[in-house]
């Protein structure tokens, strides 16, 4: 509740107060059987004495918009308002009305971490876009005139699947990397946000096994878990995805599909070996089990070209692959695509159309000029060089100031590097002591399904500069001593004066 | 299935035929248990020998990718495919793993006619778009020129309900039309389309009631229909819903919502009169009930201003507005918004994130710059010029070619025109007449979720030039005389010579 307090006014102050209210409740922002502030704490909020605020909910009280309770507070009625003719208006109770009430894990979290990220001065590893400076803004500027040039009647109308040449360029592209399809195998969609919720949609029922890796990206884990999937999570070592607990997880949950990010993957920057490509796939087809294959990373590889996806090597049509331009271009752009088998195009079509009719073809078309026109080779080139040159810097700069104890393993490509801390300097105490020293990441509880990862954290290398990632490495290990340091205090020490977490 | 012949290659036409359609069962094109066309059929297809193709479905029975069932035609096999170890591997049966089968009504309906709108020489009175020459191609290239030339951070962030700066413009733009809001009352979204399927999913549980006009748009229809709700339809009448059959549709059903679209209606043109406005939302207080108002048409009003919004009249919160910018822009914009009490907003806000995690910016900033830097007011002026004189043009072809026994209202706003046909013209009939004479409708059905509305149809008058429209309208009339003379021929001859449908 947003009160302004205008001294300048004629009225007095705890008019004010009553009337902003009152519109607050009037346009349905204070539900029944909401609290109000207690008048101390509002008083204190708006600078004025607890008298006033006592008075402005007095006359509320006077209109019939809340009651006062003893050791409850001061609550906005059910019966709350009369209309011209003395009949009892009913508000609506908008929590009370809903359908669903999807779970989003670690939402809150991640909501705390990314506020405490945008803070001035601190340096963040906790997101997952790309380096603004890097986004082809002058070459998109051109292809925005060329398109809206040509102006031609796409303005007006798209099938669900996706603007055609679009589609055409994309199986183009796909093609050089060993994935056969034609346009008709592609599905526009605004996203791989939008991808996931599509295939979960079209896919999952309640209680449906989802076999996911663990870690895995906290978006998937989400979205399926909303859908009230049952997420399995298979372990990963240096070579990914654990072929045999795969196996096992294949015949004991009898799954609605895999789930994976082979390439670089989000949160661990692991990637998937040639031989498990195969393996896994060779299990897909023993269960007949479908394989989503999620794919935001593979062009930006720092040390050679990344191995064939799992689409490129599907002979017999299981995988159901998601493309990306978030990581490539910017992520206000909303444009991903999924390629498929023709029936599961068809069947996420018609949900697509029912979704949002089709994605909007202003960042369709202008997209589509840009990769046309523009050298998209040596764009990627240009984000693989500055992308290998701050992972290089965070990994250099972990060598030189982390504490003993601390492990990783340096990624390929992609966006990320999976941390295991030392022994006594668990993530959600890191995390604490980090935001006092001005750097931000995410713990790596929130990308795991099995209760898990308690002394992991992903730092992202994307989106600072290389000095800003070193300072914040610096940071962050001097946040690591800090825990390890008191953790030893606490340790040593018979009995502490005071509890600190 | 698209099967390619070339004929200047050396492989024989029967192993062409024979690699392509391997090549879509190994994709997983052709699911397991599908059938393939029947070998004539094809060959008439494909311009080919019959034996060409019975000697390729030879070769795919010896791989053991098909089977032929006398009486069934051939069939794709259950195990069509060995992998290297020789191990069976199981296709994918995607239409057996979907979770949902939403039935979307008239989809087939409505798909078969916009094939026949499109064919060249058809005038189409069916779509429901805008002119495509009074798009402002110009000032949205300059738009967004000076978008990508300011650059911002917005094309790589924005929070789930929108760039905040349109939320402002847009909290101003529906103040001056008597709307009170702050900006965190919007929402914006990729359409009226999304705006539906949001609010479908955040309120509605299969077997809720859900009052709606009789006839209602289409696209309401399929969406709360898929998603498993009772739609009661509420008759209307020249003053839009009848206000006492709402009373009662309220007490013995106790809906989820009330779904209206209260403003040049599509698809009958009908607005509901002031007096109504005022009885509506004093119902939905009574019984507590939300109302979601669907405005896509008020500022095309072409015989003085539309009357105030119920949003604008909504004093207790009661009100979900619905807008978009499909109509006054273009619908390849796929933009909208969401203007409701905050807690309705933060709840389809979340449902949002978890979809598509925000509306993208290209669309969002464009829009915004344009309607910043542009003269909004000259450019609604324009298209209530422009569109008045086709409803004109529409209205006057009707009275100098429409058959006796044809009724209409003409409507003050909008893009549709509701007729009744005369006794003996159903719509379905007329609709096989039009076609073949060249112009295209939607049956008034498609719109009725009550059984109704077979002597109705939608005319849509935004789309073609005034000329065109007065064509159309000739076809169109002939064809009804043609239809009514046939029923005449019918009733009068007392054995017809053969059944004509």
């Amino acid at each position: 509740m947003d009160i302004r307090i205008d001294r300048a006014s004629d009225a007095p102050l705890y008019i004010q107060i009553h009337n902003q209210i009152r519109e607050a409740i009037r346009r349905g922002d204070l539900a029944t059987g909401q609290r109000l502030p207690p008048e101390r704490e509002l008083a204190a909020r708006l600078g004025v004495n607890r008298t006033t605020v006592v008075n402005a909910y007095r006359e509320l009280a006077a209109d019939g918009l809340v009651e006062a309770h003893v050791g409850r507070g001061t609550i906005v009625s059910q019966h709350w308002a009369e209309d011209g003719v003395g009949q009892a208006v009913r508000p609506i109770n908008w929590a009370q009305l809903s359908a669903v009430h999807p779970q989003w894990p670690h939402a809150a979290l991640v909501q705390e971490i990314a506020e405490l990220a945008a803070q001035p001065g601190v340096i963040s590893f906790a997101g997952g876009v790309p380096a603004p400076e890097l986004c082809p803004v002058d070459a998109f500027r051109q292809a925005a005139v060329e398109f809206l040039e040509s102006a031609p009647g796409w303005l007006a109308d798209c099938p669900a699947e996706g603007l055609y040449p679009l589609r055409q360029w994309l199986s183009a592209w796909m093609g050089a990397a060993g994935v056969h399809s034609t346009p008709d195998h592609i599905l526009i969609t605004t996203g791989a946000t939008q991808s996931l919720d599509l295939i979960a949609r079209a896919f999952i029922e309640p209680d449906d096994a989802v076999i996911v890796e663990n870690a895995t990206p906290l978006g998937a884990y989400q979205r399926f878990h909303a859908a009230r999937a049952r997420l399995i999570g298979v372990p990963l070592d240096g070579g990914g995805m654990r072929i045999e607990a795969l196996a096992d997880a294949l015949s004991r949950h009898r799954p609605k599909f895999i789930y994976t990010l082979p390439t670089f993957q989000n949160p661990t920057g692991l990637t998937l070996e040639p031989a498990r490509r195969t393996e896994l796939l060779r299990l897909a087809g023993e269960y007949g089990v479908p394989v989503i294959e999620d794919d935001p990373y593979s062009a930006l590889s720092y040390d050679g070209p990344a191995p064939p996806s799992l689409k490129a090597l599907d002979e017999h049509g299981h995988v159901i692959y998601l493309g990306t331009f978030s990581k490539l271009l910017f992520p206000g752009l909303r444009l991903g695509w999924i390629l498929a088998p023709r029936p599961a195009i068809e069947r996420l079509a018609r949900i697509k159309r029912g979704t949002d009719l089709f994605t909007g073809t202003l960042a369709q078309g202008i997209t589509l000029y840009y990769l046309e026109r523009a050298d998209w080779q040596s764009h990627l080139d240009k984000l693989r060089t500055a992308y290998r040159l701050r992972r290089d810097a965070m990994v250099e700069a972990l060598r030189r100031y982390g504490p003993p104890g601390l492990h990783w393993r340096a990624p390929q490509g992609g966006f990320y590097l999976w941390v295991n801390l030392p022994e006594g300097c668990p993530a959600r105490r890191l995390l604490a002591e980090a935001g006092r020293a001005g750097v931000a990441f995410l713990p790596g509880e929130a990308f795991c399904v099995e209760s898990d990862g308690q002394y992991t954290i992903r730092l992202n290398f994307s989106y600072a500069a290389p000095e800003a990632i070193g300072e914040g490495i610096r940071r962050l290990s001097q946040a690591m001593s800090n825990v390890l340091a008191r953790q030893r205090d606490w340790t040593d020490r018979p009995a502490p004066t005071r509890a600190i977490v």
